[in-house]
């Protein structure tokens, strides 16, 4: 079989290729041109029964993906499957399912049979769970066997921290938080302690293999993402950035789908030149972002933080954002949180794709506008994000005023002080 | 009496601007200079007893301020106080009482008398309300009593949407939303019925005088905000803009401390030349911006939508945000959502001030960080915008391993997984 990729460089529009340029409301050859420069991705793996596909690259719409998992302390595979539905009707564009612990591999095949949307993994969490935590006894074996078997069971993309090399574990040590993924601190103490380079980077060829055979999107981890402001944009995380810009074209000549993940803690000003910075190194491949975070200290409120750095991101060429949820730094997310995460990226998605110039981004904003000037709530509530919520807040509070059968206005501003009452009488006498 | 800007800039170092420099941690020379330079205010009425000053302006802190107030629909006195001390509490830096309705003066002065941060009004709707809110009766006389009144009562700042004339009214009506300002609405509606020209421009310099004589800081309104992203940048709002910039010389030349206020909804890529635009028309006048809401479709979530736009406003100058509440555009917003409000807002205030380089601003960020890696919590809480909610949230996930008596690592990826332990682990083991 060929890669999504490999059909688009042989010049072939495949049935995803047509799917995806529909719901872009673009034509399928700027898809399919868009795939085969590396710009943009479609994460299909043939064995995902029931997947709907997407494009994800800077020419479309910004795409949002939620994590969900449970840790070893935390939560259930029936609350897991309750997340990433959750996160599906909220509006997530894709899930990873970032598990550890025992029996992943049950989990898995249930979320992925339930799953519409591409789904992702990061084989080293189940690699090492299968050594039950004890990096000494990781095996390269064991990783390959995991990514392989995720291959088989239809995972859609993986993300790999192959671009963490042995020789930059020097700069790491000069950070305020060293570490902070969970992928990353694995393969760096694994790379300690054997005192040998780290295994995903020894092993890229074959992974490819397995990847291109399964047209498995890879999505280059940076285990090096800073964790704080105090560590971005440093020596260390673009070390890293410039082998994963080696190992995207090893991913195309190999014929394999690629994206890379960006940070991480970011203030607001470095976040275009991070986005222009990976563009630049890894020749346009599509930057999966997670936040980006624009500051360390709004702990309980991160999807807000996060939602900040992820519209500016987007409006300079993200096209995946990682959802960040209300309880990260803090423990795993609730179901409830996994939604606001979501939401919180909806808004940020959107408000990039208006300022990026989206084809057509713009036309739901308009939409409600027109809704808002005549009253028309239910076509507000229809076109909004989360209209299901928005009708609750308008009719709890407005509750008296639909009962008068009244609402050409709301309890904020009244009847006499409603500047759009005011503005339409006006208008009204200027037409007269 | 002399107000802080007449003071600043014949030389006096006013008791006010030696709190102020202490506030932010500089040499009460800058905070003259900037006061002098008018791109900065202290709105510091001295008939407000209680109030602790702050200064606003591009070279210091970012603040935000909080909307509360009744309308004739919704609230009552006791909740409005309430609102106001949750919001100060929660870390609004001013305060401004939006109430229409009966008895505002009654209000008003409980509001003053337990509000310690700069408290602001909007003349214009006690003017209407005077009048029940039958625009026709409005009469300037009553416009310019209210003002001398709520000056007399100790208002700090007052919006006074003096910059629309009648002549800007023919390109609101080319908008997709017209007018969107309450006051901006009323005010239009006026110069029609009366063809007669804004009764604040026309009586401006009977107001410079009032405001001068009790250092009351104008905050000149923006009637012509756009109200949607349609109608954002255009030229309704730009011209307005041009009469603001006139209206602030006369300010200056009055001794009469003035800030601008702007919109309002803007698209992302548009806020950077938005701020720049004021900042050269009202020749670097402090900018007060609501929001900008960055996208229409956030019903329910414009907290979120508006810190997006705050943070990037903050970041290219704008001294001060209004907050925006989740239930903007849906109805008059609870205790519980003007605190939302603050917290989104302050986290979008902190974030714009590491961007524009505010000193010290990352010292919390940094020390926050340090906590983390050594899993001090109760540092973190401290440090955190809302440590209280933060460690309920985690105290919740979290209460097996407390119970444990663990705190070295959390719920999120368990104690195998959690990549700070592995990270400290394996700095230990490179020392050694």
């Amino acid at each position: 079989m060929t890669t999504q990729f490999q059909a688009s460089c042989n010049g072939v529009i495949t049935e995803q290729i047509k799917n995806c340029a529909k719901k872009e409301d673009v034509q399928p050859e700027v898809v399919r041109e868009e795939l085969s420069a590396g710009r943009a991705i479609i994460p299909a793996n043939p064995n995902h029964s029931g997947l709907q596909p997407i494009v994800i690259g800077i020419a479309f719409r910004t795409k949002i993906n939620a994590n969900i998992g449970r840790s070893t302390e935390a939560s259930s595979d029936r609350e897991e499957i309750k997340k990433m539905l959750t996160a599906i009707s909220a509006g997530a564009d894709c899930v990873m399912d970032l598990s550890v612990g025992n029996r992943l591999a049950e989990l898995r095949k249930k979320l992925i049979a339930n799953c519409t949307v591409p789904f992702g993994t990061v084989p080293v969490y189940e690699a090492l769970s299968r050594v039950n935590g004890v990096i000494k006894k990781l095996e390269a074996s064991i990783l390959l066997d995991v990514i392989q078997e995720h291959c088989e069971q239809g995972v859609d993309f993986m993300t790999l921290h192959a671009g963490l090399r042995k020789k930059h574990l020097p700069f790491v040590l000069k950070r305020k938080m060293g570490i902070v993924s969970r992928g990353g601190s694995i393969l760096a103490e694994w790379m300690q302690i054997h005192n040998r380079e780290n295994p995903l980077y020894e092993n890229w060829d074959l992974i490819l293999e397995i990847c291109r055979k399964h047209d498995v999107t890879i999505s280059v981890g940076d285990g090096l993402r800073p964790g704080c402001l105090a560590d971005a944009s440093d020596e260390a995380q673009f070390a890293e950035l410039e082998t994963i810009g080696e190992l995207v074209k090893r991913c195309r000549s190999a014929g394999v789908q690629v994206m890379v993940e960006g940070p991480g803690h970011i203030p607001l000003h470095q976040i275009q030149m991070n986005v222009e910075k990976e563009q630049k190194i890894c020749d346009g491949a599509p930057f999966y972002v997670l936040g980006p975070v624009v500051t360390d200290i709004g702990l309980g409120y991160d999807h807000i933080v996060s939602a900040i750095g992820a519209a500016v991101a987007a409006q300079y060429g993200a096209a995946l954002l990682c959802c960040v949820t209300p309880s990260e730094h803090l423990g795993l997310p609730t179901v409830e949180e996994i939604r606001a995460g979501v939401i919180a990226f909806k808004i940020a998605a959107h408000a990039g794709d208006i300022a990026r110039g989206v084809k057509g981004a713009r036309e739901r904003d308009d939409a409600i506008s027109d809704a808002r000037m005549k009253f028309d709530w239910k076509s507000q509530f229809e076109l909004a994000i989360d209209g299901v919520t928005a009708c609750k807040m308008f009719t709890k509070r407005c509750k008296m005023l639909l009962k008068k059968g009244r609402i050409d206005y709301c309890t904020m501003c009244g009847r006499n002080f409603c500047a759009i009452r005011t503005f339409n009488r006006l208008k009204k006498s200027k037409i007269q």
